[in-house]
């Protein structure tokens, strides 16, 4: 079974019982952890103790849902109660929350079962692909490669069917990354739609938090668990909560599926850009309108995010900058940049964001959907610190954050789903939608999966 | 005839016509500068010309209402076409701006005629009682005193009776101090209530345009003709609009008035606090229910204000920065102070802001109103720097912003009323509501006018 809807079915025809897929999923990761390295921590006992409570629980009827019983890993920036929650640094490495985070909450009460804390970059912010404390993980599809980051735990987790689901977060496209090379599907909701509480903050104003699965209406499913209002988080929306789960049978008429002609295609690896527009023909085969669409200067809101993101991380992680030898030197070095930035460059770069949202809400005046890459590069190798895309030479993490941390400053949803492989390696589209409008990308997703017929990835383990 | 409503009835009586209204406004005017220096221009032939069309109309039976044929003043922060803005700065002393603010534009429609632009401190951030490049306004009540800042020429030209409204804008206080030193009423609305376009921004998220009138109901009627969205100010509140006019005749029966314990009463100058809960009883006596509750570390919210003032106008004045000889020394110190500030320090207080937003929304559970003196002082001497309270030694700027900077960080409405005279001076109490219910305060506002009879301060010239 690939899919959290798969199993839940076998869970309620009785073919397996969560205890079961639990078992299975803890030797999986047992298996993999050497090669791997997706978890920091299994949560061995609790989750055969979660899953023999929810066999009970069906047995007597009481069904919560899709989830129910279905294994699934955490982020190890999610706080648990009783679990160790490191956030991949020194400086929590025995930390031990007395609170579950709201997500860790609302998977539980939609019946997950949680078997471990994923591995990550330290502090959702190192910039090395491997973590200093924790170690490199590696990509199921190519142990020589990088999963992505920040929750590359997470994506390793679910491409290897290791869990059904991993929780990610994302501040510069730390689920969108990790999704688009292993091959996953990724959902980074509107900023304010899932609930930070109990989450080690990075970024105030740029963090969100959403699943990596393995198909796309396994992210609706999960997050219909996850949205909603939280008055412990100061930033959740009150705005009201969709149902998610797109049908069976999708047809995309009337739907308008913004191309970019500028930015998105320019310079991607060969094979990449093809895919992705093979994939928006499908589209229009599904009765989606294709739209060629100038996107604004990305590259100026990618400098936007910079600012943003540095100022903030600096200032979360102020009152434990005093411990320096904590840090590995790669966040080290961007936190001591963040405390160099003016009050003022921050200030410009927020009333930058707003010009930037007014004129992204002037495209989708025309557009319900924006189609590009996920990233302009697979997966590159673990220690790879530049990759050349089109003759020109350009820092990794910037090559693959080049197409997604703009979204994080728009606040925007944004869907990643697979579109194919180019010489093995998985290759991904990201659908940009209007904010709280993530029913309607998913939607779309769910069309172009069942076209493409992409949840028939390889699975690489 | 003092306040506007009275003067829109003498209009509709045909007892008056708006061009004897503006005649008599331009001549109190003229009489004035030499004394008060009020006004950086008098606009004579618009106010003549905009006079005669409102009596055309008028006489024509079409009645633009309660503003219809007032002469009014607007500080010289709000563009108004082919009429010189200089913003109290050197940078724009030649400027003539192609538009109208939203806020000229709305009191225009609404049939106020404009006799001319008032005096401010410089860019309205200068701490200097005289601006250096137009000279020190005047107050009416005690010439050799400050009128308050920075909308202080629109304090005074109320106060003297120059004309019945001068517009003001507040990003630390400074509706609410000139009318507390000149004894008029000031209301700053909710951040976003009333539209910012065409105004020199000071700071994004502190500024905020609103009346000062010689009574609360006038400045009620002043809101009604500015609330409202703009799509053109990106910050501008799409929240309903109400209907601001308190009723005749007020009870305040259920109504609870906050009066605090802490902070706001401790440290005044002799009779200020008196006169505050002396109204405060008057509140008791229409039916409100005082209630004593300790506020929030206000000391510590202006401490954010200082922060974020600093931060977002070096922002804003950054593409002047290099024409150093254009400001006067006290702005260009604060200029530099917060080019100085790091992003860290702006980001903490930003944080700070949304604690005490939630800390102050817990406070409005249990009173429905605060009740607190605007200033603890009455108008220093022009030149002075420093005052005495309680024996302390005080800078007199920070002395006067003490009670009304944090509530800009707020973001949430406040009035400012006189409630009486000590030594010959005005004193003035704060009423502070929750977001958007200016209704609120204004009725609370107009019944202790009403009861105190403070529209009865004696008119200075």
């Amino acid at each position: 079974m690939r899919t959290i809807l798969e199993a839940a079915q076998a869970l309620r025809n009785r073919r397996i019982t969560s205890a079961e897929l639990t078992r299975q999923s803890l030797n999986h990761i047992a298996k993999s952890q050497p090669e791997l390295n997706a978890f920091i921590t299994v949560c061995e006992e609790h989750a055969v103790r979660q899953a023999a409570e929810r066999d009970r629980e069906l047995a007597a009827g009481a069904d919560r849902g899709p989830l129910h019983g279905i294994p699934i890993a955490l982020k190890d920036v999610f706080e648990t109660r009783g679990i160790r929650t490191t956030c991949g640094s020194l400086l929590f490495r025995d930390h031990i929350p007395e609170r579950d985070a709201a997500v860790a909450e609302r998977v539980a009460a939609a019946g997950a079962v949680l078997v471990g804390k994923t591995n990550m970059h330290e502090l959702a912010y190192g910039t090395s692909s491997s973590n200093p404390h924790f170690g490199a993980v590696h990509n199921p599809w190519d142990t020589s490669r990088v999963p992505g980051g920040s929750s590359g735990g997470s994506g390793a987790a679910v491409a290897a069917g290791l869990c059904y689901m991993a929780m990610g977060s994302d501040t510069g496209g730390s689920i969108r990354i990790p999704a688009a090379f292993c091959g996953t599907v990724g959902l980074k909701p509107t900023y304010g739609r899932v609930s930070r509480y109990g989450v080690m903050p990075l970024d105030f104003t740029l963090d969100h938090m959403g699943p990596l699965t393995r198909s796309v209406r396994d992210a609706a499913i999960v997050l219909q668990a996850l949205a909603g209002h939280d008055p412990r988080d100061h930033t959740s929306s009150t705005h009201r909560v969709a149902k998610y789960l797109p049908a069976a049978k999708i047809a995309l008429k009337g739907i308008r599926i913004g191309v970019p002609e500028n930015f998105y295609f320019e310079r991607c690896e060969g094979g990449i850009a093809g895919l992705v527009l093979q994939m928006a023909q499908q589209g229009a085969g599904l009765g989606a309108r294709l739209v060629e669409v100038r996107v604004p200067d990305i590259a100026g809101l990618n400098a936007v995010s910079r600012a943003i993101l540095l100022a903030e991380a600096s200032a979360c992680m102020e009152p434990h900058l005093d411990r320096r030898d904590q840090f590995g030197a790669d966040v080290l070095f961007l936190l001591d940049q963040g405390r160099l930035l003016a009050a003022t460059d921050y200030v410009q770069a927020q009333r930058l964001r707003r010009l930037y949202q007014i004129e992204f809400a002037r495209l989708f005046e025309h557009i319900d959907v924006l189609l590009t890459p996920t990233t302009p590069n697979r997966a590159p190798g673990i220690g790879q610190t530049t990759l050349t895309i089109g003759g020109e030479s350009e820092d990794a993490r910037l090559a693959a954050t080049r197409f997604v941390r703009g979204i994080n400053v728009l606040g925007l949803p944004a869907l990643s789903l697979p579109c194919g492989l180019v010489e093995g390696l998985p290759v991904s589209a990201q659908l940009i939608g209007r904010a709280f409008e993530e029913a309607l990308i998913l939607r779309v997703g769910a069309a172009l999966e069942d076209a493409t017929a992409s949840t028939g990835l390889p699975r690489p383990l």
